[in-house]
């Protein structure tokens, strides 16, 4: 269809590729550069008047220059007559400022969501939410995937040895948990802990039965890797055989490599939803691509069936 | 006034400072800092319910990351009920997005104006916008000042040895050049150039006389440097006794600092609107503060008086 076309801009140039293969279109021409003062300068290069624009971008850092890549683009391609304006946002940056934890904070995930309609964004595909509650912030169509489903392909497929656990490294992660749980037809645990302060973090005790067993941590988003760590050494004090860890996220900011190489994490197993730079590839760290996920669902949007059954 | 509160962000401080004394408050407390990941986390640390408040942030490089401090910091204050949420831009990036040039460009200087007020900003007092056309992107009431007073008091008082010429760099800045003209009562000369790709600029010739003349050019940006320095040297070639150059928004990026000090430029004479980092600050260039400026038109927004007789 001549109608549907797939800009990417610069968080992840490699995963809109595969995107546009998978729905087997060329990626629209575009270029997205800096002026010498640091100012964005967005030229698209080919006519999109009247079509159906899909814009692959994460959010991930550097996220105001992610986000403000965003925001122009979709300003360029409003006025230049596009019909709809897709935005593909595999990581949604700021969703875990998604209300007032204290009093005279920002919600700057709603700011974000009100930033991006203001441009003239007119529906929203992602991945993962870090809460659910900010598809409530679009006065637009959200369409929110799940990255569950590719994470537990990937340990099926693995055929890891002994009886596996599935474990939350928190209370907020115990939903995410039982769905891995559920096709792995595992038992679930989970890791009682309390946080200190932003980017710093305490485990606790564990509550289920871990002993012997292969645990496997999933969360949405691994940033500084405090949590998932000393999760991880948790589980193993307390006489796990095995620990292997998941996230749809991987932000690995600051200190997480680090972590992670010398935690008892055999593997980590991310998606491509934040493209990683060269140095934070190692060898513990796998990486699975949500292209024939998000593929998908932009084949489907765009030929107005229901996505919803790519979503869980 | 204990409902006036002024507020500072990240992009001048030490302006900021100036602006509270010549009002005669403390700066209001706030911390504008960064998580691990990059995102900006921001903590009103007073209470700011029914007050007035000011913010201080030019959109100067690093613009996108003084933006969202501005924007997030708006959405911080609306959800504290402030009463009114003024914003003062000295300097408001991304001003020369400002039309369409070519097919499929943004207009992002508009976009700036509606993110602001989606934001909630309820005023904006801004200086020397590159295009007056500028203010009509708003809905709210803008403040637009100008900084010709400040830049011909300075002259003036230097009483520069021989006849004086205002020198304006391009077509675009004569009526800035005549306002200046007009206040150190001197005749006026254009440089009359063509830029064949954004910065870079090529120097055509001069209509006006400035044989022996002590010319002064003035321009609302200096970037890249490149138009003012090639119109130093057209002047000294053309016959100018000496050159000097001034402006509102020292920009300066890239080989700016390099081309200036290599330049037929005696003196640059700029304000603080935008913050010079120590490595810009060299024997050339002087600084001139636009917080009585700033302070006086706070007050009189304050007092619900007219500003007018600031604007020029
Ligand atoms: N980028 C970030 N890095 C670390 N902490 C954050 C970030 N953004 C927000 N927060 C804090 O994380 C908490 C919310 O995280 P959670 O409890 O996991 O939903 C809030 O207290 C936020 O202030
Ligand atoms: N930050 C920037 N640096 C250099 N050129 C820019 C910048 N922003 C916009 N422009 C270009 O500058 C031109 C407008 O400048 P002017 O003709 O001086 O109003 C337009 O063609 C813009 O594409």
């Amino acid at each position: 269809d001549p109608n549907l076309k797939v800009f990417s801009l610069n968080s992840n140039r490699d995963l809109a590729k595969e995107i546009a293969s998978v729905i087997g279109v060329e990626l629209g021409k575009c270029s997205v550069q800096r002026f010498s003062d640091g100012e964005i300068q967005i030229n698209i290069e080919e006519s999109i008047r009247g079509c159906d624009v899909y814009v692959i971008q994460s959010t991930s850092s550097p996220v105001n220059e992610h986000l403000m890549e965003l925001l122009i683009m979709i300003d360029a391609l409003k006025r230049a007559s596009a019909k709809t304006i897709n935005i593909v946002m595999p990581y949604y940056g700021y969703a875990r400022q998604d209300r007032k934890a204290r009093a005279r904070e920002p919600i700057t995930a709603k700011l974000a969501a009100n930033l991006l309609e203001t441009a003239g964004a007119t529906r929203v595909i992602t991945l993962d939410l870090h809460a659910p509650q900010i598809q409530g912030f679009f006065d637009i169509p959200i369409d929110h995937l799940m990255g569950v489903p590719i994470l537990s392909e990937y340990f099926k497929n693995k055929a890891v040895e002994g009886d596996v656990v599935i474990v939350s490294p928190d209370h907020g992660g115990v939903t995410r948990a039982r769905k891995m749980a559920e096709r792995l037809k595992a038992p679930i645990a989970i890791i009682d802990k309390r946080r200190p302060k932003p980017n710093v973090a305490e485990v606790m005790n564990i509550v289920g039965n871990i002993d012997g067993k292969v645990a496997i941590l999933i969360d949405d988003i691994i940033d500084t890797a405090g949590t998932i760590t000393l999760a991880a050494n948790a589980l193993v004090e307390n006489g796990a055989a095995e620990v292997y860890a998941c996230c749809t996220h991987p932000v690995l900011s600051g200190p997480a490599i680090e972590r992670i190489q010398n935690s008892n994490i055999k593997e980590l197993v991310v998606t491509n939803s934040i493209a990683l730079p060269e140095e934070k590839k190692t060898d513990k760290i796998v990486e699975l691509s949500v292209a024939p996920l998000i593929g998908e669902a932009i084949i489907r949007v765009h030929e107005e069936q229901s996505v919803s059954t790519l979503f869980d």
